[in-house]
């Protein structure tokens, strides 16, 4: 007992920075080892670069070349031609954890404000490199820095500056660093997630060259974009303590009622006045100098209140039926494609819109009897882990596919579920499944049923055509026997004129057929 | 295009503190809803109350308490006789994230220095509650504290503040907050984790007094601890450029002959020597001098040089074979146990060391033929979720238990696992289940085949006893009869002694019942 009471003062009470908490646990944003960080550095330097493009309606034109510089280490560079970081924001948005424009409600590819630096921080723990960043915001000057991250104290530490002249007005950034990897290990799966980012943005060119020399290269097929989404204010559904509590420090407002009526989303002076009469408390309190017994009660009832609206879906930008429709055709030339996009619902007062595919035929593969083709993204991210703990499989495997004449298990089907909201519901913080909230399904569900009824009409017809088709052949073959030997046994020499009859059948199976037509196209 | 910059001034760049950050994201500690935090509540808070015993050779006495307090709102108090928190130290180890003693390289249950203001936090945002603390070292003095946290700028806030004099030098710490929670559908769980903690720590008291009444007490058995593991330097497989850095740094060597002689695990002069000639640097290269390509080469060739020796387990404490039998035989009185403990292996520079258990019949169930008992423990933790990705049920699922005349689906058989590790190799942050290193593997399987082997042996011998006894079963009854008909049919009067014959078979079967018998007594 002395014992561990002399040792009290050697006990070492210490504070870390977020850069070195970070360090010290990358597995938790996908740096675990070699493989999966090669993977993760691509994917989150090319969705940072989608992000600066997509939010401001720029077709983005990223180019991402990943280079073997031998031992293990390769070299990354990532151009897009986004919205460009502000001059004196670069050293923080790439030297800096915890730092960035995405911490609002609205969609985008990140939520950590992290990735990116993380993996700018795998960079220099495994190899010291140092980070490149060239950008302009499309003004009369580029500039460069070359940085690096002070861990223990989370701080950008700037090893050159150089500002040059624009005249060419070039917008964009261009990224670019070393890292201890292991490119042939990780290579299927980011070929994997270009093609499948790609089959989301038929908008946007992207080009990505392979250390072994093979250049990956997907074009722009249509100039329509889906409008970006718009910051919202929180929905009294999705708020707590903490944040009301801020919220209200934070405000002008010197009673409840103002405070309400302009601070959350669909509450307006109306609905604020009908929640306080309900919970029965005054319109005329200040909310700053509300007791907390007061606060919690407010916030707890916010979350009972069933006379709220909805959270709508400005916030979200999903991609539309148009475009996921091309995307899938660039990608597998289906025979059929049906695609829906459900209207917005909501968890925990978080917005959400699900859209959904089903493919079949044309370069859709046949897989193994016990595998599935489900193409799952989530904020436009392809999620290429962790399949059958997604609610998606989950889903899949509960619909009766049968009552749809399909069998998913022998035909050459795709499934494709896409789910935009403000907070995407992870499972984990590896964001590679989503959870299974009642909602979410809900909306899985039906929307997977929208396309399967669809799918189940072509089948209908394709089916119909083939049978009006093999009739035409029956008739096309026998008729004129038919003919010939009726004229023989009646004694007479001219047979009658079958043609017309054969003329009829062939328009109407012509009819068939193209009502049946690939509607893909 | 010109909307999009112009919104460029409408970017709202910000930096977020630590604690900002896993408010935003606190499903990554564990705190997803009502009844996850519950759980998640209970064990942070013991862990941290074991780790400030058990790290100071303090037998455990952790005392419990969670009341119901209406409306989903719970209150939890937690007391131990631990070595008490610093006074000026206090506010910080409650209200401050990333704050702490734990950032060295010994194993402790935690490793992020996080869960235990996660907790408070959650309380915080989710019932508005402060936190109050009372503790000491067991001087003249104890403290206590009201405090909250300011989350935007990852500060503690003193609410109150109060020494009193300390007359009976209790030692200790007490902490109490609200928060709201979900017992009934947490309950079980909770339950588990205290029944399996109790399980590795027959050395501890722990009462848990919970809020339906029922009091769950676990009495100390044994006065036996094991020794506190003690913090080690760094081992040169398990370091990383950023680290080497950092300790050339934080060292006065001047030269690299010094500086890897007196830094690093089981590195001597003679060591260090080899290793510097061999991937040919100068031994009186200064260290803090060593440019960037020197640095890279250094750390690279450390983690392929054969010659450093293994990391030893001085920095670990395992619960060892005695402690750990007790533990199983309080909980489950099995007829037979095995226990073993492997000698210190090491992934990656981290050093580890399994034990393992199998216990048979007592009270141990018989379970589904699907479903095994599978205790797991890492760093005295118990793990309660996730069974079927650890590791270890990989491991059980390989081993041919026939081989050791084992059935593991109709036999009443429990196996235990513990690893401990100074870096425990969790497969995601959630920490409930183990990633299948292949060292971890290995040691794991041969654990549980030495414990195998052992209750072989055990059935064995319960098999020739159980055999000994039917056969003099056999002979009493018809021994008798024989001599009778023997008797008559020789015509004599007088039957033989049997007698004799008899006795020796008796007490030959003594004999081997008393081999086999319960060796878990």
């Amino acid at each position: 007992m002395s014992r561990g009471l002399t040792r009290v003062s050697r006990e070492k009470f210490q504070s870390i920075s977020a850069a070195d908490f970070f360090y010290r646990n990358r597995e938790i944003a996908g740096f675990d080892n070699p493989v999966r960080a090669t993977y993760t550095i691509i994917r989150e330097l090319v969705e940072n670069s989608l992000d600066a493009c997509e939010q401001y309606s720029i077709m983005p034109d990223v180019r991402v070349k990943l280079i073997d510089d031998g031992n293990s280490i390769y070299r990354i560079k990532v151009e897009d031609n986004g919205i460009g970081v502000p001059y004196e924001q670069v050293p923080y948005a790439f030297g800096q954890i915890l730092f960035g424009s995405k911490y609002t409600l609205r969609q985008s590819r990140g939520i950590f404000g992290l990735g990116g630096k993380m993996a700018v921080l795998y960079g220099q723990i495994t190899s010291h490199s140092t980070v490149k960043a060239l950008s302009s915001t499309g003004g009369f000057e580029k500039y460069f820095y070359e940085l690096s991250i002070n861990v223990q104290e989370n701080k950008p530490i700037i090893r050159k500056k150089e500002v040059t002249p624009n005249p060419g007005r070039w917008r964009g950034t261009i990224i670019e660093f070393s890292f201890e990897g292991d490119f042939v290990r990780a290579k299927p799966k980011i070929v994997e997630y270009f093609r499948q980012t790609a089959i989301l943005m038929p908008y946007a060119n992207i080009i990505y060259i392979s250390p072994d020399g093979v250049l990956y290269r997907f074009d722009r097929i249509t100039e329509v974009m889906p409008k970006p989404a718009e910051e919202v204010k929180p929905h009294p559904f999705g708020v707590d303590i903490e944040m009301v509590h801020r919220m209200i420090n934070a405000s002008r407002s010197t009673t409840l009622m103002d405070f309400l009526a302009n601070n959350f989303h669909r509450v307006g002076v109306a609905t604020a006045m009908n929640f306080l009469k309900s919970i029965k408390m005054s319109p005329d309190l200040n909310p700053k100098t509300m007791d907390s017994k007061d606060l919690v009660k407010l916030v707890s009832r916010m979350k009972d209140y069933g006379e709220f609206q909805p959270p709508d879906a400005q916030c979200l930008s999903p991609v539309g039926t148009d475009l996921l429709k091309a995307g899938i055709i660039r990608e597998f030339s289906p025979e059929y494609v049906a695609v829906t996009q459900r209207r917005a619902s909501a968890y925990a007062g978080y917005p959400f819109v699900i859209e959904a595919a089903i493919a079949y035929g044309g370069r859709v593969p046949i897989t193994p009897a016990d595998e599935m083709l489900v193409l799952r993204f989530a904020n436009k991210i392809p999620l290429l882990y962790d399949l059958h703990s997604d609610v998606a499989m989950k889903v899949i495997k509960r619909i009766n596919w049968q009552r749809y004449k399909l069998d998913v298990k022998t035909m050459p089907i795709a499934f494709f579920i896409h789910i935009c909201a403000t907070k995407v519901p992870y499972k984990t913080v590896g964001k590679e499944y989503i959870a299974d909230r009642p909602e979410v399904e809900y909306e899985i569900e039906w929307a997977l049923k929208t396309c399967a009824r669809e799918l189940k009409t072509h089948m209908g017809k394709k089916e119909r055509a083939y049978i009006a088709q093999r009739r035409l052949t029956v008739f096309e073959r026998y008729m004129p026997l038919l003919a010939q030997f009726s004229t023989e046994l009646a004694g007479k020499d001219k047979p009658p004129d079958y043609e017309k009859v054969l003329k009829r059948l062939q328009a109407h199976a012509r009819e068939v057929e193209q009502r049946s037509a690939v509607k893909a196209e």
